[in-house]
């Protein structure tokens, strides 16, 4: 991990953060939960009903509202940021209404909670307001060097969990998908992440329910058992995390032929993406190279969701790669390629890795075996 | 558990939202992240960028915008709502605008992300915004018999980690405040919540911070340990589950005179308080009764935050126990009694309890005992 100080981190992103809010014409920025603040204070705010809000002037010194008793959870960045902790009793609304002042343009957090917006709309009846995402999107979908090896560390985790799936080294036949998904959230942990984020396990035609909730179903003998799983790895010095993000199949027993087939044309699909997601190509056409391939491999209308999103300190974030998102990728963009093929009531695959976009090419942080791993009981 | 008929319940409850919306002049409900969801349908939305949204007209059919490839893990309630699923390149703000239609006045869902909020804002200008929880907060402040046999049966899952807490066969002494946390977090687990909501571990002088992060500090011989501690228990038929919520201090070995004083009167404040918990009291009287022992027994100003949160599908929800809240509690009403004492750089103690307002008086559901309990090493 190369050593960063991280109050000159956030000092630098701040500055940044300041420079697109006068690009996009936005007097001040409002944060709240979500992962805006932590990218640029270190500090996640309680997803409760308090309110946490860094108040961002385009010209003046950022003051982070936060409930009396959370401030000692704050680490002070005197730089970056003031910290006021605002009494049981007082309405933090009305002091960062107070804070905003005559501003017109406002942008808030996109996962700010809506109370608190349609508290602040009454508050500030002259504003207009922004997603916060058209000023930081862009900012934090391009990684700098520690951000990468914070994804490379998560993606390395992941790896080795996806390695002992394939080696048949986690019990799958006779367990339920439930008991199997707990089995992968109990060793994201175990492998140095902060916490599990989620952990699909689908089995047989769960597999074609792309974003299927594990079941109580029991794994059978003869069918397919497609896990994506990811969590939060720490990066430290900065008290922030980033997120790992992985999926791949195995098949309890021989796959059938026809299986066999679905699953190349599949492969064939990702790995022809990841090779497409150069710098300077626009996200859309990554997606398009991916359902291309599937299309033409006969199974036209079965990849039923985007190619992929980024990935940071949030496992979604931008830049999608998605039929209509026409922006060229960036150096240092960091997103998932994760085409998949669903065919309902019988069975479905899907094959994801987390890529950084570089000036070398694209780089693939998750290198567990691509193949159809077969396991027997 | 009395046997319900889910749907039934849905639609009962969507009834009530209905009438509730008349009351309040609402026009239409838009819910969507948050419990509001869970609590009208069964259905828990995805937090993530794809919105999903139930759109509630005051005199229409109910319909659930449901990103597609999530349309599986939506259990349907024909009665109640249809679902509607939209395509991966759609808008589905522009889809929920024209549901809402000439609307004028919006309820939001409290939790909905404030993206959604700001392109709402855009495709609605004539609308006015109100939360949410105006109209729902107080009907699921209300709990029925399922749903306070739901917070029942999760007390009395957390009530036995309490009891084998202090009975010393939690590991403290020689751990690190992390690692006891984490067992507090398998534990509810294991005790059959769906999942862990949080687990506080505060040891010594970091137990005067409320909301303490649990840090890498080892719990030393001679120190109080503060843990407060909670998860999500199923309620079976509904998908619905009720939560848990509890603090207990241990001492890791004989406490300072000193301290056992300060927790004598912490104690009398938190049965006290639990006594005065009686239907149509207002709900700032009950933080008062706690109040006014802990500062009439020399702890004056240290109690620094409100006495309580309503619990139930959430967390924290209506009613607040706190000063300025003069709504009286009635019959149905659970909540969280959590007084506390915090001096700083030095120790701090809280003992919380959930109970229910009920016409015979203010029932505990947690029956841990409320001693300061002594484990040695």
């Amino acid at each position: 991990m190369p050593s960063v100080d991280a109050t000159r981190t956030f000092a630098d992103r701040l500055d940044r953060v300041r420079a697109a809010m006068a690009d996009h014409g936005v007097d001040v920025a409002l944060l709240s939960v979500g992962a805006d603040l932590p990218w640029l204070t270190g500090y996640r705010a309680m997803p409760l009903e308090r309110l946490t809000m860094l108040v961002v002037p385009a010209d003046a010194a950022a003051t982070m509202f936060v409930p009396r008793l959370e401030v000692p959870r704050v680490v002070p960045r005197g730089e970056v940021f003031d910290v006021v902790g605002w009494d049981e009793t007082a309405d933090p609304v009305s002091l960062v209404a107070a804070e905003v002042g005559a501003a017109r343009t406002v942008a808030i957090g996109d996962q700010t909670w809506a109370r608190f917006l349609v508290d602040l709309l009454a508050a500030l009846p002259g504003a207009s307001w922004r997603r916060a995402s058209t000023v930081l999107g862009p900012l934090r979908a391009v990684k700098d060097e520690a951000e990468v090896e914070g994804l490379r560390r998560a993606a390395d985790a992941v790896d080795r969990i996806a390695a002992e799936l394939q080696a048949g080294a986690i019990p799958l036949i006779g367990r339920t998908e439930a008991e199997v998904s707990s089995d992968l959230a109990r060793r994201i942990v175990a492998e140095g992440h902060e916490h599990t984020n989620f952990a699909i396990v689908a089995a047989g035609s769960n597999a074609a329910s792309p974003h299927h909730h594990p079941s109580d179903r029991v794994i059978q003998v003869g069918e397919v058992v497609l896990c994506d799983f990811g969590g939060t790895y720490p990066l430290d010095d900065t008290g922030v995390g980033y997120c790992s993000d992985i999926t791949r199949c195995v098949y309890t027993g021989e796959p059938p032929v026809e299986f066999a087939e679905l699953y190349g044309v599949l492969q064939h699909a990702q790995s022809s993406a990841v090779q497409a997601a150069t710098v300077g190509t626009p996200a859309a056409d990554v997606d398009a190279v991916a359902r291309g391939l599937i299309d033409a491999g006969g199974y036209e209308g079965l990849f039923i969701h985007r190619l992929g999103h980024g990935i940071g300190v949030e496992e979604h974030e931008d830049p999608y790669l998605v039929d209509g998102n026409d922006d060229p990728l960036v150096a240092g963009n960091a997103f998932s390629i994760e085409p998949g093929i669903y065919v309902e009531g019988r069975w479905g695959a899907r094959i994801e890795d987390i890529v950084v976009a570089t000036a070398d090419g694209p780089l693939s942080l998750n290198r567990a075996d691509h193949g159809l791993a077969v396991v027997e009981a």
